[in-house]
């Protein structure tokens, strides 16, 4: 299992090569999926990154500024492992299937370096923010609005080829994959649930929908 | 449309004949909802119910303390809720469906007080005290397990009388209109998703799994 997001693979402290910002970016990452955002103040990632306070505000304007290139690295993340898992699928179904693949991938991942189930970022930032900070949780909102879009693409194929029940909305069923997705992770990361029940759930709601 | 959950019916200024405890409670209620636990501190509280903080320690050892008070008067406004609706239903699929009409209702009570989509109070309260405040996150989660068993048990009688498509395993099928619930509430709370969407998402995940 390769890290998840690309940022957890540098250990910042052992990176004397990185630049300054970058050093910020990975050091904030690793703390706001361990933690929170807002959890998470200006000085730790400093004193993480090994930056001064003077240095930080020259890149960023505040931690929410920071908070929005990390939800970009996340992106990042997934869209890298969907390319990967797409190009290997055959047919729309298939290529649907990638999506729960991607988040089984992406845990595992993300729990080899938290050793904990961490549920999925930008879910867990878009909602932490929702109201304190709207802009921010807006921004890791629509990367899932794209994963959405891109997910109804591949339903849309599968309803003209004659996969999908009679009856079926492809863009709905791209809707409840992605609910299904976000409220079992949200399950998995409080009440521990494995992440293989999550990937299977995702599956049901699939295999649900296709023509019997 | 009744308050959703009971305290919220009560303006703490506005009732001095509540006692001291009661006005904390309800005053925290409000604030927790309408912005989140970690944003809300115990002065705001103690200005809010017209208390003094010697007696807010009287009552409760910590703001942590308030908030499972809390999760418990919206588990019983949700409880109270089902008992109505599933009270109405006629058979096990229409007792499963009370679920998405509770989700309806209390959304609209909410939307009432706080003049936008709140999402679920339990949801909401787990997912952003999962990593911080455990303890009180699992209160709230246990909550929605209780919800889960209870739907669960419609979804056994549902099958038990050949409703469900053949295979249908009806825990799993409570599993995933509860994943459902909790994932289209977050979109709604953070995209503005209007909530006739969340609850007709939740029976077509229903409508999928009956037999045909």
């Amino acid at each position: 299992v390769a890290h998840f997001p690309a940022g957890l693979s540098l250990d910042p402290s052992l990176r004397v090569d990185l630049g300054t910002q970058e050093r910020i970016v990975y050091t904030a990452e690793r703390l706001f999926i361990a933690r929170s955002v807002q959890h998470v103040s200006v000085n730790e990632i400093c004193a993480g990154a090994g930056v001064l306070k003077g240095s930080f505000y020259h890149w960023f304007s505040a931690k929410e500024d920071v908070a929005r290139t990390v939800i970009d690295d996340v992106e990042a993340g997934y869209v890298g492992l969907l390319d990967s898992y797409e190009r290997a699928a055959r047919g729309p179904v298939n290529k649907i299937r990638a999506t729960a693949e991607v988040i089984g991938e992406s845990q595992a991942a993300l729990a080899k370096t938290f050793r904990r189930i961490i549920g999925c970022p930008l879910g867990t930032i878009s909602s932490e923010l929702a109201v304190v900070e709207p802009a921010v949780a807006g921004h890791a909102s629509a990367a899932m609005t794209r994963w959405h879009d891109r997910l109804a693409g591949h339903c849309r194929d599968a309803e003209e080829v004659g996969l999908l029940a009679p009856g079926t909305d492809p863009d709905e069923l791209a809707g409840l994959i992605m609910a299904t997705m976000r409220g079992m992770i949200l399950l998995s990361r409080i009440d521990k649930l494995p992440i293989p029940v999550v990937t299977a759930s995702m599956n049901r709601v699939l295999d649900n929908a296709l023509r019997r």
